[in-house]
């Protein structure tokens, strides 16, 4: 039995996950996500060193290392565009931190053993997770779009991940899909992300309380504009509060748009919906289903393309990269 | 030294060419597209004969048979979607032709000589001709625009087409870019189809003649309104027609948020403009290619992804057919 240590770098926490070759989870940490950039390798080598002492007996069965990053990562393993975590800019992450692998390899005794290392975008890391070990088990063309602070995706063609000429395919959130929508972090107007994410929920649901239609979203927020998040507008709409259902139908008609979208261009055989948000279940995946069908054009003789919940949850991200440091997923 | 027949079913026309494995054309001829469902296959063998019979002694060498149709090509080998060409909505075409083309070689003297054959949507045979022979040439990650009536597309990814889960990949036309812009004949709205395809310039063209602003349009198509075709504008832009070239930068502008989205989703080495459009040249290229340059995120770190003019020209489709009849490209 082979066991995949995988590390995914959120916004505040690194999660590490031990993972075997089928999909057991053996153990799990977390620690501090680095502040500056001098301190990711640090704090990649923390995490790696955490889950690598909860191991035990197990320890002889690591056969490799994946990292998740909420950035780009170019086929040289420098990091790029990381809006949600600007500390990662520029960082030529993944040999420096193979050295720091080999190191801890070598102090721990493992001796000449080399882990294989992995190093990718965290949508790319959800996809291939649920490729591997949830819910686009057995298909061949998958699509994951990531739903939290931001939109991310992962893409999955033949049976493998499509990373792309330089390896930042999969950026899914920032198709423009309204021109005259709200401007995006990243510069432009009207991407998915600006129109269907989690803060992109929260803007919306705050200028609701200005007008004072979400009175129970405010409620839940503690009485604070400034506090007003996607948990609270998700906390309303499952007391099925009008406004806050208002806001999932319309997020969910921008979802069904880009959806819609990654359906003509790549025709995958399920499209998942993943990251924090998707833990809002029904309350994202009925309107959004709804949406899609109704705007769908294949009719003649072509189903309708599944939209499902991921199943690995907040998981995904660091199962798909211990997937990848064992080589399960290419 | 094999030789592929590639046959690309136009609205009007099927071009048939013969190309050798390193791209040389070898012979070329043309036969009227049918005009009602059972005409398809009685086409198809008509085109196949003629250009089979146009080889002389190189027939011996033919090794593979390829179709590029206008429709989606599920994987069974039925065909749906034919907007531009309705009566080859439905058909399982694939087996049938294979028959057709059995019996064609056993009459032709050709003995158990099975001849390998393709059957794919135009766009992705557009992609297969510019990777195998064109300006996708050597590029592992590519997408093709291919810009007529309307739009359709191909995209390589690794190497090799992607077809995705039920072979119907590549739509790139039916995005929806736009949620306020102008209906889609597929019954959606603000698909980059009905903003940026030839019939979309046309119909802004037209609209343009009806406001008094496009006198110099109006008179290339004869001073008839209905006669107005995007050949007019481009006839127009290339005179450096205020109006045309307004017309020409808009839809430029359309044509880059799609390119835009499929960067971001695909993440592609090149972009190719194809199809009958893209003989404008200079006057689609440089606006689309300024549109795209201001609105690309991607500054650091990462060049522009280029956008070029596809090489082959309205035998992209018949090459790439070739080319898959061949098994040169997959």
């Amino acid at each position: 039995m082979s066991i995949g240590l995988g590390l995914d770098v959120g916004g505040t926490k690194i999660l590490a996950c031990a993972v075997t070759g089928s999909g057991e989870l053996v153990a799990e940490t977390r620690v501090d996500s680095p502040k500056a950039p001098d301190r990711l390798l640090e704090a990649l080598t923390e995490a790696a060193d955490a889950i690598y002492s909860l191991l035990g007996a197990d320890r002889a069965d690591v056969a490799g290392v994946g990292v998740g990053v909420p950035s780009l990562v170019a086929s040289d393993g420098t990091l790029y565009d990381s809006p949600n975590l600007p500390a990662l800019e520029g960082l030529p992450v993944r040999q420096a931190f193979a050295e720091r692998l080999a190191e801890m390899a070598a102090l721990s005794g493992s001796g000449d053993k080399v882990w294989r290392l992995a190093l990718d975008n965290d949508g790319t890391c959800a996809a291939a997770g649920e490729l591997a070990f949830g819910a686009a088990r057995g298909q061949s063309d998958a699509v994951i779009l990531t739903l939290g602070t931001g939109i991310g995706g992962g893409i999955t063609t033949g049976g493998r991940l499509l990373r792309g000429a330089r390896g930042f395919a999969g950026e899914v959130g920032h198709m423009v899909i309204d021109p005259s929508g709200p401007k995006c972090h990243c510069g432009r107007v009207g991407c998915l992300e600006a129109l269907a994410s989690g803060s992109a929920l929260a803007l919306q649901a705050r200028q609701a309380v200005r007008e004072g239609r979400a009175d129970r979203v405010l409620a839940l927020a503690g009485g604070s504009l400034e506090a007003v998040r996607g948990e609270h507008v998700l906390g309303a709409a499952l007391e099925r509060d009008p406004t806050a259902l208002a806001l999932f139908a319309r997020l969910a008609d921008n979802l069904a748009i880009g959806i819609g979208n990654l359906v003509e261009v790549l025709d995958p055989g399920v499209v998942l919906l993943g990251g924090g948000m998707a833990d809002a279940g029904p309350v994202l995946l009925e309107p959004t289903t709804a949406a899609f069908a109704a705007t769908n054009r294949r009719g003649r003789g072509a189903q309708a393309v599944p939209i499902v919940l991921a199943e690995l949850g907040p998981r995904a991200g660091a199962f798909g990269a211990a997937a990848l440091g064992l080589g399960i997923v290419s």
